[in-house]
Protein backbone atom coordinates (compact mmCIF):
# COMPACT_ATOMS: atom_id res chain seq x y z
CA UNK A 1 0.00 0.00 0.00
CA UNK A 2 1.27 3.69 -0.86
CA UNK A 3 1.63 6.23 1.61
CA UNK A 4 -0.71 7.64 0.33
CA UNK A 5 -3.54 5.16 0.35
CA UNK A 6 -2.37 5.12 4.23
CA UNK A 7 -3.32 8.71 4.48
CA UNK A 8 -6.46 8.26 2.82
CA UNK A 9 -7.28 5.55 5.15
CA UNK A 10 -6.28 7.91 7.89
CA UNK A 11 -8.10 11.01 7.03
CA UNK A 12 -11.42 10.66 8.26
CA UNK A 13 -13.94 13.02 10.14
CA UNK A 14 -13.09 14.24 13.50
CA UNK A 15 -16.26 14.46 15.66
CA UNK A 16 -14.33 14.73 19.06
CA UNK A 17 -11.29 17.23 19.56
CA UNK A 18 -8.92 17.20 22.49
CA UNK A 19 -8.35 20.71 24.71
CA UNK A 20 -4.84 20.84 22.85
CA UNK A 21 -4.92 24.24 20.56
CA UNK A 22 -3.09 23.85 17.40
CA UNK A 23 0.16 25.04 16.46
CA UNK A 24 -0.19 27.87 14.35
CA UNK A 25 2.42 26.64 11.96
CA UNK A 26 0.71 23.72 11.48
CA UNK A 27 -2.16 25.27 10.41
CA UNK A 28 -0.44 27.33 7.89
CA UNK A 29 1.36 24.30 6.51
CA UNK A 30 -2.17 22.83 5.63
CA UNK A 31 -2.77 25.95 3.36
CA UNK A 32 0.57 25.54 2.05
CA UNK A 33 -1.30 21.91 0.79
CA UNK A 34 -4.57 23.15 -0.15
CA UNK A 35 -3.10 25.98 -2.48
CA UNK A 36 -1.18 23.01 -4.37
CA UNK A 37 -3.85 21.63 -5.48
CA UNK A 38 -5.10 21.91 -9.17
CA UNK A 39 -7.36 23.74 -10.59
CA UNK A 40 -9.07 24.76 -14.26
CA UNK A 41 -6.60 26.87 -16.00
CA UNK A 42 -4.20 27.03 -12.80
CA UNK A 43 -6.58 30.02 -11.67
CA UNK A 44 -6.44 29.05 -8.02
CA UNK A 45 -9.75 30.31 -7.22
CA UNK A 46 -9.91 30.16 -3.83
CA UNK A 47 -8.46 32.04 -0.27
CA UNK A 48 -8.51 30.72 3.17
CA UNK A 49 -9.42 31.94 6.75
CA UNK A 50 -7.62 30.43 9.18
CA UNK A 51 -9.78 31.15 12.99
CA UNK A 52 -7.72 29.63 15.82
CA UNK A 53 -8.43 33.10 17.81
CA UNK A 54 -10.10 31.87 21.17
CA UNK A 55 -12.28 34.59 21.09
CA UNK A 56 -13.86 33.74 17.57
CA UNK A 57 -13.45 30.52 17.49
CA UNK A 58 -16.59 29.62 19.17
CA UNK A 59 -18.83 31.61 17.52
CA UNK A 60 -17.70 30.05 13.98
CA UNK A 61 -18.62 26.69 16.16
CA UNK A 62 -21.58 28.24 16.54
CA UNK A 63 -22.49 28.94 12.76
CA UNK A 64 -21.83 25.14 12.21
CA UNK A 65 -24.38 24.48 14.70
CA UNK A 66 -27.30 25.76 13.32
CA UNK A 67 -29.15 23.28 11.88
CA UNK A 68 -29.35 22.14 15.95
CA UNK A 69 -26.80 19.35 15.12
CA UNK A 70 -22.37 19.24 15.80
CA UNK A 71 -22.55 20.01 19.29
CA UNK A 72 -18.64 18.41 18.94
CA UNK A 73 -17.83 21.43 17.00
CA UNK A 74 -17.78 23.31 20.37
CA UNK A 75 -14.66 21.20 20.98
CA UNK A 76 -12.72 22.31 18.01
CA UNK A 77 -10.12 24.60 18.78
CA UNK A 78 -9.46 26.18 15.15
CA UNK A 79 -11.57 26.62 11.42
CA UNK A 80 -10.71 26.76 8.22
CA UNK A 81 -13.02 28.83 6.44
CA UNK A 82 -12.25 28.37 2.60
CA UNK A 83 -13.64 31.12 -0.29
CA UNK A 84 -14.05 31.20 -3.77
CA UNK A 85 -11.92 34.17 -5.84
CA UNK A 86 -12.39 34.74 -8.97
CA UNK A 87 -11.17 32.69 -11.71
CA UNK A 88 -9.36 33.91 -14.61
CA UNK A 89 -9.69 31.32 -16.87
CA UNK A 90 -7.39 31.32 -20.91
CA UNK A 91 -9.06 33.73 -23.03
CA UNK A 92 -10.37 30.57 -25.18
CA UNK A 93 -12.08 29.12 -23.20
CA UNK A 94 -13.79 31.87 -21.06
CA UNK A 95 -15.32 32.41 -24.57
CA UNK A 96 -16.94 29.42 -24.34
CA UNK A 97 -17.63 28.80 -19.97
CA UNK A 98 -18.37 31.41 -17.68
CA UNK A 99 -15.73 31.75 -15.07
CA UNK A 100 -16.93 29.89 -12.57
CA UNK A 101 -17.77 26.37 -14.91
CA UNK A 102 -14.44 24.89 -12.74
CA UNK A 103 -14.56 26.43 -9.69
CA UNK A 104 -16.76 23.74 -7.36
CA UNK A 105 -14.68 21.05 -8.53
CA UNK A 106 -11.28 23.20 -7.59
CA UNK A 107 -12.51 23.88 -3.89
CA UNK A 108 -13.35 20.59 -3.55
CA UNK A 109 -9.94 19.56 -4.24
CA UNK A 110 -8.27 22.16 -2.21
CA UNK A 111 -10.79 21.22 0.98
CA UNK A 112 -9.26 17.61 0.30
CA UNK A 113 -5.82 18.53 0.03
CA UNK A 114 -6.10 20.64 3.41
CA UNK A 115 -7.38 18.00 5.24
CA UNK A 116 -5.15 15.65 3.91
CA UNK A 117 -2.21 17.49 5.28
CA UNK A 118 -3.91 18.15 8.56
CA UNK A 119 -4.11 14.13 8.71
CA UNK A 120 -0.50 13.79 7.68
CA UNK A 121 -0.27 16.11 11.23
CA UNK A 122 -1.82 14.18 13.16
CA UNK A 123 -4.70 16.58 13.25
CA UNK A 124 -8.30 15.52 12.91
CA UNK A 125 -10.57 17.69 10.34
CA UNK A 126 -14.52 17.42 9.66
CA UNK A 127 -15.93 19.27 6.75
CA UNK A 128 -19.55 20.95 7.45
CA UNK A 129 -21.48 21.07 4.89
CA UNK A 130 -24.17 23.02 5.88
CA UNK A 131 -23.34 26.35 8.02
CA UNK A 132 -24.97 29.56 8.98
CA UNK A 133 -23.44 32.02 6.28
CA UNK A 134 -25.25 35.07 6.50
CA UNK A 135 -23.74 35.47 10.70
CA UNK A 136 -20.56 33.44 9.49
CA UNK A 137 -20.14 36.37 6.57
CA UNK A 138 -20.50 39.01 9.38
CA UNK A 139 -18.33 37.66 11.79
CA UNK A 140 -15.58 37.35 9.52
CA UNK A 141 -16.47 40.42 7.32
CA UNK A 142 -16.58 38.43 4.85
CA UNK A 143 -17.68 40.57 1.08
CA UNK A 144 -21.18 40.07 0.29
CA UNK A 145 -20.10 39.12 -3.48
CA UNK A 146 -17.97 36.26 -2.00
CA UNK A 147 -18.95 32.94 -1.83
CA UNK A 148 -17.79 30.58 0.46
CA UNK A 149 -16.18 27.82 -0.74
CA UNK A 150 -15.44 25.12 2.73
CA UNK A 151 -16.17 25.35 6.25
CA UNK A 152 -13.79 22.65 7.58
CA UNK A 153 -13.45 22.27 11.69
CA UNK A 154 -9.29 21.33 12.61
CA UNK A 155 -7.90 20.18 15.86
CA UNK A 156 -5.89 17.28 17.45
CA UNK A 157 -8.59 14.07 17.76
CA UNK A 158 -9.08 13.48 21.08
CA UNK A 159 -8.93 9.44 19.66
CA UNK A 160 -6.33 9.03 16.89
CA UNK A 161 -8.02 5.41 15.96
CA UNK A 162 -8.48 5.34 12.57
CA UNK A 163 -12.05 3.67 12.04
CA UNK A 164 -12.80 1.47 9.03
CA UNK A 165 -13.96 3.16 5.75
CA UNK A 166 -17.42 3.17 4.85
CA UNK A 167 -17.66 3.00 0.77
CA UNK A 168 -19.68 0.92 -1.85
CA UNK A 169 -17.28 -1.92 -2.53
CA UNK A 170 -15.03 -1.45 -5.69
CA UNK A 171 -16.90 -3.33 -7.87
CA UNK A 172 -19.78 -1.73 -8.07
CA UNK A 173 -17.83 1.67 -8.61
CA UNK A 174 -15.69 1.00 -11.90
CA UNK A 175 -15.62 -0.71 -15.25
CA UNK A 176 -12.65 -1.52 -17.76
CA UNK A 177 -12.86 -0.43 -21.59
CA UNK B 1 7.86 19.06 4.98
CA UNK B 2 5.47 16.00 5.04
CA UNK B 3 5.71 12.97 2.67
CA UNK B 4 2.28 14.69 1.81
CA UNK B 5 3.25 17.70 0.74
CA UNK B 6 6.26 16.44 -1.41
CA UNK B 7 3.52 14.36 -3.07
CA UNK B 8 1.53 17.18 -4.08
CA UNK B 9 4.25 18.74 -5.79
CA UNK B 10 5.16 15.72 -7.41
CA UNK B 11 1.79 15.56 -8.42
CA UNK B 12 1.31 17.53 -11.82
CA UNK B 13 -0.11 17.69 -15.30
CA UNK B 14 1.77 15.56 -17.77
CA UNK B 15 1.95 16.58 -21.50
CA UNK B 16 3.81 14.29 -22.62
CA UNK B 17 3.78 10.09 -21.88
CA UNK B 18 6.22 7.57 -22.67
CA UNK B 19 5.03 4.34 -24.89
CA UNK B 20 5.01 2.26 -21.38
CA UNK B 21 2.04 0.48 -20.99
CA UNK B 22 0.14 1.32 -17.97
CA UNK B 23 0.02 -1.99 -15.53
CA UNK B 24 -3.78 -2.76 -14.89
CA UNK B 25 -3.44 -2.91 -11.32
CA UNK B 26 -1.49 0.32 -10.56
CA UNK B 27 -5.10 1.73 -12.74
CA UNK B 28 -7.26 0.10 -10.05
CA UNK B 29 -5.63 1.23 -7.10
CA UNK B 30 -5.78 4.85 -7.79
CA UNK B 31 -9.23 4.28 -8.29
CA UNK B 32 -8.96 2.58 -4.80
CA UNK B 33 -7.77 6.01 -3.39
CA UNK B 34 -10.39 8.09 -5.22
CA UNK B 35 -13.26 5.94 -3.55
CA UNK B 36 -11.78 6.86 -0.17
CA UNK B 37 -12.37 10.77 -0.68
CA UNK B 38 -14.71 12.30 1.29
CA UNK B 39 -17.95 12.79 0.12
CA UNK B 40 -21.31 14.58 1.62
CA UNK B 41 -23.43 12.50 3.49
CA UNK B 42 -20.98 9.67 2.46
CA UNK B 43 -22.95 9.71 -0.50
CA UNK B 44 -19.71 8.44 -2.87
CA UNK B 45 -21.78 10.31 -6.10
CA UNK B 46 -19.34 8.71 -8.17
CA UNK B 47 -18.28 6.15 -10.74
CA UNK B 48 -14.98 5.12 -12.96
CA UNK B 49 -14.32 4.10 -16.49
CA UNK B 50 -10.68 2.77 -17.21
CA UNK B 51 -9.89 2.77 -20.64
CA UNK B 52 -6.96 0.97 -21.77
CA UNK B 53 -7.93 -0.79 -24.50
CA UNK B 54 -5.61 0.22 -27.32
CA UNK B 55 -8.44 0.09 -30.01
CA UNK B 56 -10.63 2.64 -27.68
CA UNK B 57 -7.56 4.36 -26.09
CA UNK B 58 -7.16 6.78 -29.81
CA UNK B 59 -10.39 7.23 -29.54
CA UNK B 60 -10.89 8.80 -26.04
CA UNK B 61 -8.15 10.77 -26.91
CA UNK B 62 -9.86 12.53 -29.73
CA UNK B 63 -12.81 13.26 -27.79
CA UNK B 64 -9.92 15.29 -25.45
CA UNK B 65 -8.75 17.15 -28.58
CA UNK B 66 -11.85 18.56 -29.55
CA UNK B 67 -10.86 22.50 -29.26
CA UNK B 68 -8.14 21.35 -31.37
CA UNK B 69 -5.81 21.70 -28.58
CA UNK B 70 -3.74 19.29 -26.62
CA UNK B 71 -1.93 17.29 -28.97
CA UNK B 72 0.32 15.35 -26.39
CA UNK B 73 -3.63 13.51 -25.68
CA UNK B 74 -2.43 10.75 -28.26
CA UNK B 75 0.49 9.55 -26.71
CA UNK B 76 -2.13 8.52 -23.52
CA UNK B 77 -1.93 5.18 -22.67
CA UNK B 78 -5.10 5.34 -20.62
CA UNK B 79 -7.99 7.55 -19.47
CA UNK B 80 -10.03 7.52 -16.17
CA UNK B 81 -13.52 9.00 -17.21
CA UNK B 82 -15.58 9.51 -13.93
CA UNK B 83 -19.18 9.84 -14.03
CA UNK B 84 -21.35 11.80 -11.46
CA UNK B 85 -23.86 9.13 -9.57
CA UNK B 86 -26.93 9.87 -7.64
CA UNK B 87 -26.08 11.28 -4.27
CA UNK B 88 -28.68 9.92 -1.01
CA UNK B 89 -28.56 12.77 1.45
CA UNK B 90 -29.74 11.66 4.95
CA UNK B 91 -33.23 12.53 4.67
CA UNK B 92 -32.94 16.32 6.90
CA UNK B 93 -30.63 17.81 4.10
CA UNK B 94 -32.67 16.14 1.73
CA UNK B 95 -35.26 18.54 2.73
CA UNK B 96 -32.98 21.31 2.60
CA UNK B 97 -30.42 21.06 -0.64
CA UNK B 98 -31.05 19.56 -3.44
CA UNK B 99 -29.04 15.86 -4.30
CA UNK B 100 -26.21 17.26 -6.21
CA UNK B 101 -25.88 19.74 -3.89
CA UNK B 102 -22.34 18.64 -2.52
CA UNK B 103 -21.77 16.70 -5.65
CA UNK B 104 -19.43 19.34 -7.70
CA UNK B 105 -16.72 19.17 -4.76
CA UNK B 106 -17.18 15.90 -4.05
CA UNK B 107 -16.50 14.74 -7.82
CA UNK B 108 -13.59 17.40 -7.64
CA UNK B 109 -11.86 15.76 -4.29
CA UNK B 110 -12.09 12.10 -5.93
CA UNK B 111 -10.25 13.30 -9.51
CA UNK B 112 -7.66 14.72 -7.19
CA UNK B 113 -6.75 11.32 -4.90
CA UNK B 114 -6.77 9.85 -8.33
CA UNK B 115 -4.18 12.18 -9.72
CA UNK B 116 -2.02 11.79 -6.05
CA UNK B 117 -2.11 8.10 -5.79
CA UNK B 118 -1.37 8.07 -9.37
CA UNK B 119 2.14 10.61 -8.65
CA UNK B 120 2.83 7.55 -6.04
CA UNK B 121 3.05 5.02 -8.29
CA UNK B 122 5.23 7.30 -10.63
CA UNK B 123 2.57 7.76 -13.05
CA UNK B 124 2.05 11.23 -14.45
CA UNK B 125 -1.91 12.55 -14.67
CA UNK B 126 -3.62 15.54 -16.86
CA UNK B 127 -7.00 16.69 -16.05
CA UNK B 128 -8.93 17.87 -18.47
CA UNK B 129 -11.33 20.25 -18.47
CA UNK B 130 -13.48 20.31 -22.31
CA UNK B 131 -13.91 17.56 -23.71
CA UNK B 132 -16.36 16.32 -26.32
CA UNK B 133 -18.87 14.41 -24.15
CA UNK B 134 -21.85 13.45 -26.72
CA UNK B 135 -19.11 11.48 -28.60
CA UNK B 136 -17.61 10.08 -25.43
CA UNK B 137 -21.03 9.33 -24.15
CA UNK B 138 -21.79 6.84 -27.19
CA UNK B 139 -18.26 5.25 -27.31
CA UNK B 140 -18.76 4.13 -23.63
CA UNK B 141 -22.17 3.62 -23.67
CA UNK B 142 -22.90 6.45 -20.88
CA UNK B 143 -26.44 6.65 -20.47
CA UNK B 144 -28.22 10.16 -21.11
CA UNK B 145 -29.24 11.19 -17.58
CA UNK B 146 -25.37 10.21 -16.11
CA UNK B 147 -23.01 13.41 -16.12
CA UNK B 148 -19.03 13.60 -16.62
CA UNK B 149 -17.55 14.52 -13.44
CA UNK B 150 -13.68 14.36 -15.06
CA UNK B 151 -11.82 13.30 -17.57
CA UNK B 152 -8.17 12.46 -16.54
CA UNK B 153 -4.97 11.22 -18.71
CA UNK B 154 -2.94 8.90 -17.53
CA UNK B 155 0.10 7.41 -18.55
CA UNK B 156 4.07 7.26 -17.63
CA UNK B 157 5.82 10.57 -18.07
CA UNK B 158 8.40 10.79 -21.07
CA UNK B 159 10.28 12.86 -18.30
CA UNK B 160 9.91 12.93 -14.87
CA UNK B 161 11.39 15.49 -13.70
CA UNK B 162 9.15 17.86 -10.94
CA UNK B 163 8.08 21.42 -12.61
CA UNK B 164 8.44 24.44 -9.90
CA UNK B 165 4.57 24.52 -9.20
CA UNK B 166 3.01 28.21 -10.07
CA UNK B 167 0.70 29.46 -7.39
CA UNK B 168 0.00 33.02 -5.83
CA UNK B 169 2.33 33.53 -2.65
CA UNK B 170 0.78 31.97 0.29
CA UNK B 171 0.38 35.92 1.55
CA UNK B 172 -1.89 36.37 -0.74
CA UNK B 173 -4.74 33.77 -0.14
CA UNK B 174 -4.41 33.48 3.77
CA UNK B 175 -5.79 35.58 6.57
CA UNK B 176 -5.73 34.52 10.15
CA UNK B 177 -8.36 35.32 12.64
Amino acid sequence: MSDFMELCLKRQSCRDFSDRRVEREKLTRCVEAARLAPSGCNAQPWSFVVVDDPKVVPEVAKCGQSMGINGFLSKAPAFFIVLEEQANLMPGLAKIVDSRYFVPGDLGAAVVHLCLEAASLDLGTCIIGMYDRPTLRALLSIPAEKNFGGYVAVGYPADAAVRPKVRKPIEQVVRYV
